[in-house]
């Protein structure tokens, strides 16, 4: 099996070459520059983990990988935008609408979303893409419900906003290796709980969300706590999941 | 089978009572105002008489239909924003995102178009999703080379932005009657003939496009030429296409 590394170097050489619809034509670009300028590829090689723990090839799983990191990317687009959070800058270069304009930069986040329904809608199950639109439905709604403050429970809007895509990590992972739906509880709790670490541990590191209501320490405790739960989670689970698991270990100790 | 308008009547009513996914929360609330604005409906209209052309029941249909019309009124909602046309009014009522405010209607055009793909993977053929798809990624090439205007070629663009939904009207409705792909050419033809068609008119009435191209009268000439050429496509199709046909006559003569 392929550490974390090795498994992010696969989902980046197929992004570079990933074909997109003739039909963009230069708008291609923009997809390009957006989807190329680095990133830490978690929930791609979350999902390229989850199958190789389950016994596919990686190859059969990198559609859907790229697909949710193409959701993601979509996302953080349109997240980007001014009539959102109007941010000038991802991962210390322009942001999509500063080096394109923003209607280039709309199109191009709307594309994002399309294409990765079109790579998920390659497969010859249609379970893929009907996982992967629920989980961006359920993300836009966390968004929603971020910028209109009309949810008073935290929880909620991560789990909504950040934790759909990761569990839909761990689903996709699940529906490539056609893991039955009575064995898939123990997995998806796992999806969950990651995705909670990934969202405790970036709001110590930003020092807002679980850092501004429990403190720095509280949250950090938290963290500590969420990661031993889903370490315990994948132990229940009877296939060598110790990439998993590292996986886990880099998302707890990451600072930054 | 049905007339136009009670094929219009069926889709008006679908698409009041569309299930929404929970997670959008409050959001369904901008959806819901941008898709039950008024329209024609012409592409759900296309799609549904399409199918019963091929005797499937309009409700077997109405799923596909709906969702080409999700697909739409996602690309209004995004085209009026600011960062695209900056157009307040839509249909008489103040756009999406003079209502709700840029960013709830960015995330609402988002929104339109996953639920357009879940309603297509509610179908157990993939096929239906994966043609709506490809068509949505043409109408985004289309828009783009709108806004940026790096193709001078007009019926180009034109028939990414608006012929490629036309078609999907067409080819969705071939989907759900389960047409061999060898029987489909004439209907495809047919389809490309009404976006056409529908594009030229449009043009007259807004005196812009086609018509600023080949004058009022030229253009004129050329919709009752594309018109004719759409009607002897559903001449040469073996089933009876007469509500099509009705379909194209009150494109034709469309003024507003």
């Amino acid at each position: 099996m392929r550490s974390p590394d090795e498994l992010r170097e696969l989902v980046d050489v197929e992004l570079t070459r990933l074909p997109l619809a003739d039909e963009l034509g230069e708008l291609e670009e923009a997809l390009r520059y957006s989807l190329l300028g680095g990133g830490k590829r978690i929930r791609p090689v979350l999902c390229l983990a989850t199958g190789e723990a389950l016994g596919q090839d990686a190859g059969a799983v990198l559609p859907a990988a790229c697909a949710l990191e193409l959701v993601h990317t979509f996302s953080l687009v349109h997240d980007d935008l001014p009539a959102l959070d109007d941010d000038d800058e991802r991962r210390g270069r322009p942001s999509a609408h500063v080096s394109f304009g923003e209607g280039v930069a709309l199109l191009a986040g709307d594309a994002l979303l399309a294409e990765a329904l079109r790579l998920a809608l390659g497969y010859e199950s249609i379970e893929i893409a009907r996982d992967l639109v629920e989980a961006a439905l359920g993300m836009i709604g966390g968004q929603y419900r971020d910028i209109t403050g009309d949810d008073a429970d935290l929880e909620n809007l991560h789990r909504l906003k950040t934790g759909r895509l990761f569990v839909a990590a761990v689903r996709l992972g699940l529906d490539v290796a056609e893991v039955a739906s009575d064995a898939r509880a123990p997995w998806i709790a796992f999806g969950d709980d990651v995705g909670l670490l990934f969202q405790v541990v970036d709001d110590v590191i930003d020092d807002d969300g679980y850092a501004e209501r429990l403190g720095h320490d509280g949250a950090s405790r938290l963290a500590d706590e969420v990661a031993g739960r889903a370490r315990a989670r994948l132990d229940a689970i009877d296939v060598d999941t110790s990439v998993l698991g590292e996986l886990v270990d880099a998302i707890a100790v990451r600072t930054g």
